[in-house]
């Protein structure tokens, strides 16, 4: 399965509830920022197969338009460039019944860290749709993927 | 797109933090039960176009393994049956990586409601794949979908 | 003290605010879910002594009536059969003042788990209406209450 | 049912998980303050039949001892004095187990309010061990218990 | 009282609880976005004198180090820029005892809306050391600080 | 700088979210007292620069004003006395703009623990308004500020 290779791919959905509200009564921005950080952590030990990744840099953040309780949003990225340690994505969420784009993220950074936390090489350099780059601590009978 | 009619769709993805533990530091079934629930809603609202639904009635639960702190769960659910108000799914949580089932749900019934909040009519008799149920507060120009 | 043996004991009590609420404004099943676990997840641990132990199967939960903000419910256990290993439960949430049903569970099964997290046999066969089945961890100067 | 006149009734009950604690490793004694003061509204409008009570004073809050991840906590509550507006309670918080005190608080006051937001008579001088001062919101048939 | 022209101030602090942390035991990056993001609404509605404020862009976010649970942070701001209906900021999150840096943001920009939800003026061209620019809702007797 | 010396000093800034209300619509005391303890139990590690501190008595806590969703709040502290093992202050919590006190406690006492986790002399007799008294796990090279 090779889907478009520009095409951003939306999984996780949140339903916005009174939790979810800054004091005039739509959605924070803060737990919109707080999604998409978990979710892009998510996608990248995806594709690093490394569960010790950290977000290391953010670029332009643009808040499209805002959504309200009741709203269902999806959250979406995709891999734009494969670093020697790091990773880059884009991001988007929106509303996934009207597909009206609410927060868009130019660039988004990761760092693969090794077992003593500092940057280390994952050896990747394009995307995967499967999910065969699993962590090692999960691997069985050393049957590893790459 | 008519994916294998009994396939599970996994969407919704969550990464275990320390706020997701009980007190033996394993996943909480409890904040398992929380997501399943939202995005069981979630789906029902994409099926029936229609943000007015509650849970009715849930069986079988099973919690077939437990999941510890950095493993990424990700959620399924499935149509199984239509009814004139209400709708049936089965549903499954798992490892994202290791696909091992976390807990499955065999029947979970989700009513739609009216707007005086009383059970009413959905019209639908089979599962869309598609967004194409659009919920009438989001459409636009009088153009129905059903 | 030796209450009536079909009666279901109700405990603890939550009141609802907006941190509660689903989208439509009434209390969120999956809040709901959350909570009943807690509490069964304690009285089990006060049946059997022992602080390790996990849910296993639920079944049957009617979603009785809704809630709503201000609301003040209460959650309620019994015990309805003890297995070699395990331990059965019906529960129920209700509104403290009108004491109208809002969730009713069938079966909660717990399972006790030994020191190396797999099923032990716990030796119990009855309910207690005390707190003399004390965690070891919690025990002074070995007086075992077993 | 009239229980010893001098007694704290503990109800409603706490399973300490990791979001519980402070940086320490032990319960966060925030947590705890805001548990009780939850609880002490709820006794509160079991006792007024009233949904608008407010937290007006409080004195002498001892933290006897700490409690850790896994502790059962219970919350008990007794009435002491009744004002003509106002009503006052101490409260203890303790180990369901061992029964060691936590928290101890010597007075509580709530205000009873009106419709109009502003301290109201409230009409009762003694302690209630029935929830038969139903809220007015909650009256069937203007069957009032008062 | 007038600070260095370019000196960021810090107010809010926060402790570093379990509940804070990702999966892999540090700071979670999206919690840290969250709290910055509502210091910086707290601070433009302390220039602007208006509740109505919304982020608007986010550029050059750098993680510029980890924290761990127990430390202690705080949150910095700085006006950079007033525009006709804008502001912009620069953010900085730093450990408390040792003013090691964070969290790094180069442009935080919220809009200021008008009654309608739309763009409206601020009137404002430089930053305010006081509380002097209250708004409307909290204002007495007429007594405008503009 | 050595500012006035009964001046409570105001840091911490909350804006009222719905997630922070009662079921009466405003502000939930329980968050309230949950954020004054926290921001407390900061203030004592900056004055004793130790950061195993516990709350051990709390005294007169005045509910003196409500606060409402879109109320910005602050939280100011006051070191009052330095016991031997102990510290004692006085807090406040207002809002920002109208500066109208909503809490006031005229007396927290933390106690300061060694490593043992039991009280140990802290070696402090008064107030710093530098962040010059640095935990010994965050001192570099061995250099004391004492």
């Amino acid at each position: 399965m090779t889907p478009d290779d520009d095409e951003i791919n939306f999984r996780t959905r949140k339903w916005i509830k009174p939790e979810d509200l800054n004091a005039n009564g739509t959605l924070f921005g803060g737990s919109l920022l707080r999604w998409i950080d978990e979710e892009a952590a998510i996608y990248v030990m995806i594709q690093l197969g490394n569960e010790r990744v950290v977000t290391k840099f953010i670029s332009e953040i643009n808040f499209v338009s805002s959504a309200q309780q009741g709203d269902i949003v999806e959250m979406g990225l995709r891999a734009t460039a494969f670093g020697r340690t790091s990773m880059t994505m884009r991001a988007e969420v929106r509303n996934l019944f009207t597909r009206q784009s609410i927060l868009t993220i130019e660039k988004m950074v990761f760092v693969n860290l090794g077992p003593d936390g500092r940057p280390a090489p994952h050896g990747y350099t394009d995307i995967t749709y499967e999910r065969d780059r699993v962590p090692e601590r999960l691997r069985v009978n050393g049957a590893s993927p790459q």
